[in-house]
């Protein structure tokens, strides 16, 4: 059967519901490549260039906005934050999957780009749970807190533009299901029907 | 979160890709309830009215036919076979999922009445590797095991209508796949996607 193409899947959700533990449990159990954003801001302690992050001055992350060289950027307290889209192209040719860590606006920005990208949006069981865990983390205050969560509102109100959802109430369970998406997304017929009925066809004739 | 309707997964694939495993494994692990078909065909030995088949007249049939009671039905060697709609539905409402076994010509009808129906062929991983499972099973002439494969090659020229695809080669991995992608469905965002924003929506709104 023909090579195939990698899959891009773009994992996003409110801080709090547990999508950065998907994303590693998905890479670890999987084996995929994470992609490594560029940013402007510096480095945090143990924090090592060109695998947590490409670090760069404002001046060369202006330059790779306007060499349309991001899949998505965005400016969070300051600080620009971007994918490069060469080295996920590049992976999704060599016939890899790729896991974006974005957030809603950046996942948009990404099906817009790549419309066959496949987008998990990543739900806490309710606001009252999200709030117990934004709370448990002791490191926010409580107007941050109420902030995040007016926050996870409104990115969970973008819903409807992701393909699937999974409620992390047991974070075994939510990468489960999130292995059963990638599994089920590489089974899909439409995209890889023709050289699927050519192979049979092929095969067919040679008799 | 509210309750949701089931689904209606429909597997089809040539005599011999081990469809009907995939199916009763799917049944008997994810404890699903499978459809009962009507036929006008008599009960083989061991076949039981209402657990096999709705063994029915050739008049009692045609009358469903008239009334519209079929999801799909054929005619297969002047044996009539149907899927009566109003069990399926009747199960769908309850919220539970329904597995239809079924061949390619009925999977398009139930698609055509039903087009939120999710449609699974079950490929094998060669027309040779066809050849042998068919003549392993000795049961049948060489003449027969040719129309059995040109009528394989005609089936798998209309994958593009089905939904997804799930090569054979293993039946503890096509088992995990069929699951997989059942899991996935249930996660798909267009259709559940009002209610879940609605929950979150009411939850803040009680505040």
């Amino acid at each position: 059967m023909s090579r195939k193409r990698g899959r891009l899947f773009v994992i996003s959700g409110p801080s709090g519901t547990g999508k950065g533990t998907v994303c590693a449990e998905l890479l670890k159990e999987i084996g995929n490549e994470f992609s490594v954003s560029m940013t402007t801001r510096g480095p945090r302690e143990g924090e090592v260039d060109g695998k947590d992050y490409y670090f760069v001055t404002r001046e060369v992350f202006i330059e790779n906005i306007e060499a349309g060289n991001f899949l998505e950027h965005a400016n969070v307290f300051d600080n620009l934050y971007g994918t490069p889209k060469d080295m996920v192209l590049n992976r999704l040719e060599r016939g890899r999957n790729v896991i974006l860590d974005i957030d809603v606006q950046g996942g948009l920005q990404v099906k817009k780009a790549m419309p066959e990208a496949v987008l998990i949006f990543i739900l806490p069981p309710s606001l009252a749970e999200l709030r117990r865990r934004l709370e448990g983390r002791g490191t926010e205050t409580a107007e941050k807190i109420e902030r995040r969560l007016g926050q996870a509102l409104n990115e969970i109100k973008l819903i409807g533009e992701y393909d699937y959802y999974i409620v992390n109430d047991n974070i075994d369970e939510a990468v489960a299901l999130a292995k059963s998406i990638m599994a089920a997304e590489a089974a899909r017929v439409p995209e890889a029907v023709k050289p699927i009925i050519r192979d049979y066809e092929n095969e067919s004739k040679q008799k």
